[in-house]
């Protein structure tokens, strides 16, 4: 049955049962002009808003409309992860043509569930409105993090260590393998599909002292330059260091392109980039151990002093990396 | 200039600026992965999300954009209103087609800064993406109330006077004349363009002792249901006591339509439909005439014992009112 045929009132009433994970925050919750939270005290509120368009950010032909719902909430939830805060609440937005299966929009809802149940977020408010163009999905969320303690990618110290969590450019090779239909590469299709922010480790990093932090959401390259500028350092990224995996050298070699470059402009992987005083790493290191994470991060550069851009060593030799990260209106694939 | 040949950061940075109206609730605004803002102590948090879409909620044929940005803000703030709140800061979202005009992306803007601007409401973050659908606009605002203090819509109780802020149905009027080229409303037209939230009446609804509040966003039939509903009461409308004006009188009788079913279907009005005891009414009148807002409401009803439902007195007859609003997948138009 397709949303026409359903009605908005009927269709906001099927996918808001199950929606709280964190009820002691919540007053009101879906069903009211807006929805009501508790902030604990003396937090700050985080905000951030992502949008994913179909055709552009997702395609359902190699997709679940599971995994985009996930994917989406994941994007919101590992931005307020990259302030070093706590995600709290989220609302949706869709925009639907009237012939979109209800079923579809379900399963997106889902998705969308199963990520913010994972993280505790309650989905407490939202809007859905018809479009004759493609589905359209936005959502914001809300996190806390304690007064004055939000990690911005503007605090990169001379001297500073570089860090990244994870493998960087796995999501691309993901969606690269998935959308023409390739075997293999599991473990690169899980990152794209089911990207997990990095909450606990952005929560560690502002514990123990992280001085810029960005999630990786448009490529290493893009997000370095980011710290750099607004910082006004110089970010530099030792290309041997970067973090490699089986699947990017395998893929790398097929496509005849150097794996590092799927890290630089892949984008979506939700790993995050920061940067740490020398002294504080080994602690960062121990405390990780600690936590069962040990091997989360991997140290692959340092700040030195500059005007805002971002270079690679390579060979022996320095060379600027230009910011060409995944931009929105210049898409990946062109 | 288009939006593909400015790209997306450029265009960022020519809208993200001068959007911070209350500085002193704000620790980080746009520029990093999340926005910071500081909640005052011991206030809820209000979040509500409004979406509008090119061809359905809007036209720039016969709107300018910059109409178009205020009447969305005043959408979200009036949903903050409707809980009694006040509203502090916003998010935007904005996918739109490469082909978009950049001036007309900024004019949006400009449209909604006006009103954020009047109702204190900082912009402290956004998401701008690229579609190759119709313009889609999503707003989330957040505001304030007292803990435990929002005025919800199931709270009506049996003998509580029925009232509304101002002239319902005036939008509706003012959409009809300027989409069809019609000379003169101008006061419609403008309710239309430029409706303002009723953000002081709701503060005050609510510090008066209102039982149960929501806008008028799809029309006095569906919200009175949705108050009866929600508070499990009748709620019933006297219908000559309904407020009118000349516009709609006028175009009332031109469309051979009785001018109450613009407030009963036309929607988008932002005024707001509210329930108060009896004894309170008084002295909700006598505030109002200290603060110079004299006339600003109007009774039109009572609640009664019942089982959820609106029902309209008529010609001294009593009829059930269908929740007939404006609904988004079977739009007014239909």
């Amino acid at each position: 049955m397709n949303v026409r045929d359903v009605g908005e009132f009927p269709f906001i009433d099927r996918i808001a049962k199950d929606t709280i994970y964190t009820p002691s925050s919540v007053r009101t919750a879906i069903g009211d002009d807006g929805a009501v939270y508790i902030p604990v005290a003396q937090m700050d509120q985080v905000v951030t808003v992502d949008t994913m368009v179909e055709g552009i950010h997702f395609n359902l032909h190699w997709m679940s409309p599971k995994d985009v719902g996930f994917r989406l909430m994941t994007a919101n939830v590992s931005d307020i992860a990259a302030m070093g805060a706590k995600p709290t609440q989220a609302v949706i937005s869709v925009a639907a043509s009237g012939s979109v299966e209800v079923e579809v929009l379900e399963e997106i809802y889902k998705g969308m569930k199963a990520c913010a149940r994972a993280y505790g977020v309650n989905i407490i408010g939202g809007d859905t409105v018809a479009t004759e163009g493609p589905l359209v999905l936005t959502v914001t969320v809300i996190g806390e993090v304690p007064a004055e303690k939000a990690v911005l990618r503007s605090g990169a110290k001379e001297g500073d260590f570089v860090g990244v969590t994870g493998i960087l450019g796995l999501s691309a090779v993901g969606m690269q393998t998935l959308s023409q239909g390739v075997e293999g590469y599991e473990s690169a299709k899980e990152v794209f599909l089911r990207p997990l922010p990095k909450v606990r480790l952005g929560t560690i990093l502002r514990e123990e002292g992280a001085h810029s932090l960005n999630d990786i959401s448009d490529g290493l390259a893009s997000e370095a330059n980011e710290i750099a500028k607004a910082s006004g350092k110089a970010l530099y990224i030792v290309e041997k260091d970067i973090p490699l995996c089986e699947d990017l050298v395998r893929w790398g070699k097929i496509q005849s392109v150097h794996p590092t470059q799927y890290a630089y402009t892949g984008g979506e992987d939700f790993e995050l980039l920061f940067t740490i005083s020398k002294e504080r790493w080994a602690s960062l290191e121990a405390r990780l151990e600690l936590e069962g994470l040990a091997g989360a991060i991997t140290c692959i550069g340092r700040v030195e002093a500059g005007e805002g851009k971002a270079y690679v060593e390579r060979d022996g030799k320095k060379v600027e990396l230009p910011a060409k990260g995944y931009q929105h209106f210049h898409p990946l694939e062109e």
